[in-house]
């Protein structure tokens, strides 16, 4: 399959967020208008983003939602649930591994990890935190689909090598470095000093 | 000044994090080979990115590494501190209130709002929950100059709304919906369904 761009697939998760509401408000169809103008961009440019899977609504009818609900959900791998594990039992963390779903029912915590033997053992809503010694071995056993990381920059590198010789695919990082993954290794990054500093520069550009 | 795109204004965080840790390896100058490699683009998109904002670097000799931090810091609004009031005081709201800058040293919380009688008036951190019945008379006196929106998918266009009454300028947006606001209002938004449906994307197209 061809490469697709992150800002593809963001869109893709933004197009199905409006067709469930729109579904729970009754509509059967939509136009790509209706789409684009909800996710902020052109018509064309939804037409381009779902041509990448297949064929998809009919010309002057528009989209079937519950087809295309089902389409994207199938195409963002959302027909199956995922789990989840958090490395890094800090506020972030914790507070993560008590989120109900990340606002998507599809991802579940089912472990936290942490270094310090404060936390080890304690424990954070049904979980109790575990040693990151016992990554590898509880990895062997089973291992979560997805690593959220959520530890200090200065570690987060090693965390992330160590959670990809695990055979962790899929990291979701929080620490504000670049990490160096194996190119087999998905990683996405939340880096909430970026955006904020996003908005200063909105905000000093605008008194300039 | 032209409008700079938000994948510009990320990648002079990303430089900008790269200068200051060179800074402290000792490094004086830096080649834009060396700012692209580690920012995972190409030496002309560092030219491109930085000619927006002035003439930087001599030809053959690089960048001035504590001249470019100054003017990166200057055009990303860093040579000052901002005020943050996080709304909504639920767990990830109260871990964002007891972070330490959000890992940048300029974003200092200041205030956390919430609706719930049960919330208000308790202590989080340095800060005690204030009720938002009282954002518009706060923020008569003294507003933040950056919110951070961490309320239910349901509450939080009714919440932006108030705070772009109340003259926020600047949002940080956690809830997992696309908010309308006035154009004046600069809105950046962390959606950890979005980014957790980017990696269920990659894990499943991967095993088509």
């Amino acid at each position: 399959m061809k490469r697709i761009a992150e800002s593809t697939v963001r869109r893709l998760s933004v197009y199905l967020r409006y067709l469930e509401e729109s579904s729970g408000r009754g509509l059967s169809t939509l136009s790509s208008d209706e789409l684009a103008k909800h996710a902020g961009t052109t018509s064309a440019q939804v037409r381009k983003d779902l041509s990448f899977f297949g064929s998809f609504g009919k010309r002057g009818l528009g989209y079937s939602v519950p087809e295309l609900t089902d389409s994207l959900r199938e195409i963002l791998g959302l027909a199956r649930d995922w789990s989840v594990a958090i490395v890094g039992a800090g506020k972030i963390g914790t507070a993560l591994a008590q989120d109900r779903g990340f606002g998507s029912r599809r991802f579940h915590v089912v472990a936290i990890y942490d270094v310090d033997p404060a936390k080890i053992g304690k424990p954070i809503g049904p979980h109790t935190v575990r040693d990151f010694a016992r990554l590898e071995s509880d990895s062997a056993r089973a291992r979560a689909d997805i690593a959220v990381l959520v530890v200090p920059a200065d570690s987060a590198q090693d965390a992330a090598e160590r959670l990809a010789k695990a055979g962790y695919l899929a990291i979701l990082n929080f620490a504000p470095v670049q990490l160096q993954c194996p190119p087999e290794v998905a990683v996405r990054s939340v880096n909430l000093a970026l955006e904020l500093e996003g908005l200063s520069f909105e905000l000093t550009s605008r008194r300039r």
